[in-house]
């Protein structure tokens, strides 16, 4: 395991809970309002000009939100301009990236970019694992940046803040303009605590601009551009439910398990992710609350038009929303005052005086692999590649009962495991695994297995899934062909490092 | 003036805007979820017991806030709990005191508490400038506090936040419980950067407690008490509209001045604060509004039914409310998106990145005393004695267009002088200052004088009014009898110390 990242010393994992840390939080540069436009209109003329204003030079940490998703028109332009002012070795730190940020990978080649802090994903993270960037990716949870920008593992020297609506002031709304994206929670830590904070927006509306999900006062320039999101694209296309019935039957029985749990019962919450299965576990449950009239106190959104329903419909008192999958959600956010928008500060920063995640009394989330001690991987495939982001994953893990999906294979690679490619959740806080050939508990939850005693759900143990699988798909997965080189590092939430990745090929 | 305060050393005032800072913001401890309760319930059984596990000594400052106003139960049972626990010496770090307070004089002379670190009022004003405080006051604006503990000025070792509704998780509304008092901006700095944070509630409700005015996330501990406050007392005294007829006149002129000077036009923006004649001024305001047909884009409160009329007969889009004075203020807080809680750090902190006090096109004021430069007073009385707090008044200043209205006379003292008893606004900080008698633009606003040429005005100089006031009176006041004493300093928005307070009697 790596002792230095990207010239930073690191922590190994130490258990769950066992990391304290012995320090106080990032102090930003104070500024004075005498430094600031008396008529309160931070409006610079360009995005090159905010740069250049900003300061920008060789080898700064420059962030981004990836609250437009796959439809973000910003982050390209960051770069067009970065490079217009003949910058190199930039250190970009997204909180998400997307397929469409691809073309950014000519940028990592010129050496505009020296490389990407943050989780990677899909055409990016095939890269990285080729071992084509400099420097490490450091992948951490939506919790884990929050924590990491405010324990000062990561000075952020100029942010940039994409948003739908904004004012000259700075003030920021993800719930007017033309690509309106719902709450704008990912930008939080970045405009608390960057050196600079450049608002970048295509609807300048009057002060103030409402809700202020982003405060101006935070904000040093405003820039506006033509368009920062494409509206089609800012909805997620993970946000179908899914149509095959290998899955569909996963997310019955997680439903299934959360009701003859008892985990289901009024007052209760839970959080479930816009993937299909997890959109069909929502659909599940929400019709087994209505038969047996259950509210639940609140639900934990990622929001989709199938939250927005239980709302609406009165199955729960409140939404708590940290990004808004769809139109219906970043309605509900809009108009509804019950659904109400959270951040990784208030739902998962793990250095904290607690969090939202720990409150939920069920999370529902998938993995790429799981091993027979419950540990799981979300980045990774079994051949070592990193094609997915961690997300809230490993924050949401804190939940009372933690539920995991997974079809017990995916294109005839067995998904339980001896020992996972990466790790990055440790078994001790997963309670449950849910596959379409049985249900496995943890052995720590007796709780769980006394509670499910008169079910009929069909509860398995690791070992079996994994053996069933394995004869169906001819044995276990070959190991990753990999190489001793380390091109990335997973963040636990508490800014350990609790495993690396290797490059993939010889 | 002192070079050192309270142990302090402090820089003495060097002009508007002149005073940048070149330091970081304070940075409170890091927390791990590991040391808070795993289920999220933060309930201590007492506030005793709250204040050991705080870890309570000699000599630290503790602090809490004025949303209750002359109403506020929980101060008293803070110091009786320190009491109980037997230690001396404690600072108190209160946003405002109240005449309420008044019994809390007892802990200054037994020892308990060696000294307030804030503005003063009424009878604990008088007992400061008696000189039986150890230790200095120091006055502070709403901003100014904001400041002081965020630039470090000021560490709270522990902050009590007295909650109209909280839940067990620490997040605090003021708009829910038995003594809803409207916003809870004036504890945000204190929940940012205070070691400690106990919220203190007599109404509890589930997680989650919304609107979350102070976000659990800042909150160690939660203690429920019988009362937090007496729901008659909050609503402020002061928001009797006067029925002087010379309030009134200046109430009408200032009006009068508005609309003539051209700043009430569609789109404008104002602030006018509680007292009986700024009420007034809004009445007569809004009343030349409705005749003109003229809209505001956004009103400052402190809110109060006056307000929330221009509101609701759509005469304003927003109210930007920083405290509300009556129930009405409360109940448009709670039920109207369009009357949104701000801050100290949204509104007024000096060290940010603009506020909004800045983007006010007027700002109606009062003083207790003007100088013939414009300079102003609005903690001290002529005899010397301290006996209001500043409020947001000097942070208000930085408007367009800053009136102050005062009487040429109060209890036939003349309230225009060679010198203001003491400093608290520059003189180029205020446009206008609006008497019974006439009306005197700062020579520095030419354009206010050209904009007012047609109107039928009494447009007067402060030389004017002074001779006027002094003719009636018989004579400019008696300066205070002070001794060489400092008793107390004023610290300008920017943390630099604008002047002294002497203290009264040989």
């Amino acid at each position: 395991m790596p002792t230095q990242v990207n010239g930073r010393a690191v922590t190994p994992f130490q258990g769950v809970g066992k990391f304290i840390p012995q320090a106080r939080k990032a102090a930003p540069p104070l500024r004075s309002c005498a430094q600031y436009p008396a008529d309160g209109n931070k409006v610079a003329p360009s995005l090159v000009q905010a740069l250049r204003r900003a300061g920008l030079r060789d080898g700064m940490t420059i962030s981004s939100h990836h609250h437009f998703r796959d439809g973000d028109l910003v982050s390209a332009q960051i770069f067009a301009s970065a490079k217009e002012l003949g910058v190199r070795d930039l250190v970009w730190f997204p909180s998400a990236v997307f397929p469409a940020h691809a073309p950014l990978l000519a940028h990592l080649d010129s050496g505009l970019i020296h490389h990407i802090e943050g989780s990677l994903n899909g055409p990016i993270g095939r890269y990285a694992s080729q071992g084509k960037m400099r420097g490490m990716a450091v992948l951490r949870s939506h919790g884990g940046r929050y924590r990491a920008i405010q324990d000062g593992d990561v000075r952020v020297d100029i942010a940039i803040i994409a948003a739908p609506a904004a004012d000259a002031f700075g003030n920021c709304s993800g719930v007017g303009g033309r690509a309106a994206c719902g709450p704008l929670g990912f930008a939080l830590a970045d405009a608390q605590y960057a050196d600079h904070v450049i608002a970048v927006t295509d609807t300048l509306v009057p002060f103030p601009c409402v809700p202020w999900h982003i405060q101006g006062n935070y904000v040093d320039q405003v820039v506006v551009v033509d368009q920062v999101g494409d509206p089609a694209k800012i909805v997620s296309g993970t946000t179908q439910i899914t149509k095959s019935p290998d899955h569909l039957l996963i997310a019955e029985y997680a439903a299934r398990f959360v009701r003859d749990a008892g985990i289901m019962r009024d007052g209760f919450s839970f959080q479930a992710g816009a993937g299909g299965t997890s959109l069909a576990f929502t659909i599940f449950l929400g019709a087994m609350m209505r038969d047996a009239k259950i509210k639940a106190r609140f639900i934990r959104g990622g929001s989709t038009r199938y939250l927005v329903e239980l709302l609406e419909q009165g199955l729960c008192d409140y939404i708590l929303d940290g990004q808004s999958f769809d139109l219906d959600g970043v309605r509900s956010l809009r108009d509804n005052p019950r659904h109400l928008p959270t951040s990784p500060f208030t739902s998962y920063n793990y250095h904290g005086k607690g969090n939202f995640a720990a409150l939920l009394d069920c999370v529902v989330l998938g993995a790429t692999e799981i091993d027979l001690d419950f540990n799981a991987n979300v980045v990774s495939h079994s051949d070592g590649y990193l094609l997915h982001g961690i997300g809230g994953w490993q924050d949401a893990l804190f939940s009372r009962c933690t539920i995991l999906t997974a079809p017990s294979f995916r294109d005839r690679v067995p998904i339980i495991r001896d020992r996972v490619t990466t790790l990055c959740g440790p078994g001790e806080l997963i309670d449950v695994v849910v596959t379409e050939r049985g249900i496995a508990i943890n052995p720590r939850r007796q709780d769980l297995f006394d509670a499910l005693r008169d079910s009929k759900l069909p509860l398995r143990t690791l070992v079996e899934l994994k053996a069933e699988a394995e004869a169906i798909c001819g044995g276990a997965p070959q190991p990753a062909r990999t190489s001793e080189q380390t091109i990335g590092v997973v963040t636990w939430v508490d800014g350990t490092i609790i495993d690396r990745v290797q490059r993939v090929g010889e």
